[in-house]
């Protein structure tokens, strides 16, 4: 697994390989075994993981931090601009170099502001993994999400995935469509006009849910992230139209094959992409994505260590 | 120690016995000698703990991670709803299935939703430790009320226990009561009306903070939780009431036994449930509370992870 | 290294003497030395660490808890006081009492109210460094800026050592000043008069920026804490003049010397104290200070708990 940027960073889905991501799923797959059998790892014993969220975050921050731990690992926490000294106007490239300077063994990053982490991560040597970035990229979203289909359909070659939700605002939509296709997958997206605009164009649209529902094997859901649209009108407008017309009831349910699954990247906003009957279906995956993560999460920060 | 919703889940005062709860002290005890010989103890090295907080809290957190790290655990806290998922409008529930899948070895949660959590704790098969819930109950208070008595009294048949403020918004009311009549002490409460209108029948009032003083072993004295009560008039009413008629002041200090003690669950309103002399007075034992609620929950713990 | 209130506590820098900073610079470069190598400290292992911090902190609270766990000691943090019981009404005198009772081995504390935390030091058997003390001290500050200077220049006799900024609601200042004529250096102070009417009279004045730059070694910016200042008409006339005639700009740093150096205890205001340009100089050692800091604070809590 190597970036463009520097040797040991981890940034980009486009850093990574079939056989590399296949490499770090074997990983993966050992450190949940053992931890599934009630074994102790130590393999970061004393080292040092700083956490510096920028927005709001629980699932993907405290992942990285149980994988640490999990590893013998200890973290520092950076995530409440109100009592940081960022409340002092520190700038937050100041803080990124600060916490640098702490002298951490590995950093997770969760920026807004791409091109300035991006020309940072390029003049440091600690290895530093993106932990979600504005609208652009979430790649160990995208490690989750692919190795949990693995486990599922132990190939994803030709497997129909469909995104359904707010593509445009969707980094985890932007990194999980780049792997799935690395993977052999192939992805198509559902969604109303207003959501998916900037959509690569390897990726075709089916215009309705139900053409979806019949089409797919892997039913992804994605968050409407109201937070990231901008003019109220238009937002409440695209967003009555999407909840009207594709969220996922009892007859989408129905529809969708025995041998689908349902995927979110989570937090879902129930009776907006899902209808809360979604939840007791059994196709439904996000705590097995949930407990993955933390699998993938500990073997991207074990590969990285382990070479220093 | 067993629950009704499930062998490992420890929710409810009802769920203890005399005898389990002596066990339980005998392992606390054990802890606090070794700890106080300055001992490490490893009996929950590489376990995990997650602490979810929707309330605000410092003692009861703090205490329980400083009972996991005493005995070698680590712990992930989720505790600030602004910088968590939750600002993303992410139900509580969603949370704590989240929290759940992440894997950790034991949970303690702070709940205002009685039935959600109730129910969500039957669901589950991990243990989880019931720290504070609403109004109803905090039964790890109870214990440590409980074990701080038994080491100043031996026993407590007979012992004479007065709780003074408001008891109908009290959870630590509602758990420790239930407690000490398990362990043969003769409770009653003292306030005034619109502070104990649905306490236990079993306990009755007395109406004077005098005949509350002169016949007491134990002076409970309760926060008065303004923050609970609905009503912002009749809240001033008793309030000032409370205020000049049941507040521990020098005259109660000298009515008050010699051999009695006084304790408070913390915060307290100085001013309000005690007057400021009461902080130098040596029967005041909130500091004691403080410390042994390590010991409780680490045995607690320990003893629930040790099963497993 | 004793103090006048308790044997074990470090809370000023007149507790500290030449030869016992010496001793404990020696620590600290041996601690440097090791992590350097990559080498794991265990010294502290099983300790825990309370820090309370009732005043927005990066880089202090951050670089306590990195010391400790370099260290191999974990760390129980208050600095939310939304979601503390402060927010109950708790009083912060209440808060040090509580978390002394739940037995950490060691405490960092930063208070605004000086009395307050005086009082309460004297009174208590535990050791507890102050973590920076409203505009009056930051002991430990003043020892990672004199040891980084010990590294650059081997000796501080006879060294110039210019101040510039908000002298006198700077405790960085106030404590580094104290250290640094302890250890023989000359210094100087140059802002405008709003700025330094408080300074200790053992130090001179320079009345420009130009003599300040062609005076000294080290030129030590600080922070302008317009946040501290009273009466917001006579701040922005204080603060113009200061942006005008007291940056650090392009000029200034072409008249500086080559061997010398810039400090700044950050957060640095860019555009104030300094202009951008400062960043990219060689001689700026701001993240020098940070990364020593961490052995400076390792250092000091292991010479605190070994003792005991």
């Amino acid at each position: 697994m190597s970036s463009s940027k520097s040797s040991i960073s981890y940034t980009w889905v486009s850093d990574l390989s079939r056989q590399g991501t296949l490499d770090l799923f074997s990983r993966a797959s050992q450190i949940k075994k053992k931890l599934k059998a009630g074994e102790r790892i130590k393999s970061l014993k004393g080292r040092q993981i700083a956490l510096l969220f920028n927005e709001p975050s629980t699932r993907t921050k405290l992942s990285f931090q149980m994988a640490a731990h999990r590893l013998g690992a200890q973290c520092l926490i950076i995530d409440d601009f109100t009592t940081s000294s960022m409340s002092k106007g520190e700038t937050f490239l100041d803080t990124l170099w600060t916490l640098h300077s702490l002298g951490p063994d590995l950093m997770v990053v969760r920026c807004g502001n791409e091109e300035l982490y991006e020309n940072w991560v390029s003049q440091i040597d600690l290895p530093v993994i993106n932990g979600g970035w504005g609208a652009k990229s979430h790649p160990t979203q995208a490690l989750l999400d692919v190795f949990t289909l693995l486990e599922q359909f132990k190939t994803l070659d030709g497997l129909k995935v469909v995104f359904v939700g707010d593509i445009d605002h969707s980094r985890v939509a932007a990194s999980s469509i780049k792997l799935l296709q690395i993977f052999g997958a192939e992805v198509r997206v559902c969604a109303p006009s207003g959501f998916c605009e900037k959509r690569p164009k390897s990726v075709p649209v089916l215009e309705t849910l139900k053409e979806a529902i019949t089409w797919c094997d892997v039913y992804f859901g994605l968050r409407v992230q109201l937070e990231r649209h901008e003019g109220a009108a238009e937002k409440s407008k695209t967003f009555e139209q999407f909840q009207k017309n594709f969220s996922l009831d009892q007859q989408g349910l129905q529809a969708l094959g025995k041998k689908a699954v349902i995927l979110h990247p989570g937090p879902i906003n129930w009776g907006v992409e899902f209808q809360d009957c979604v939840e007791k279906d059994s196709r439904l995956l996000v705590r097995r994505q949930v407990e993955n993560g933390i699998y993938v999460r500990a073997a991207l920060m074990e590969s990285f260590l382990e070479k220093r």
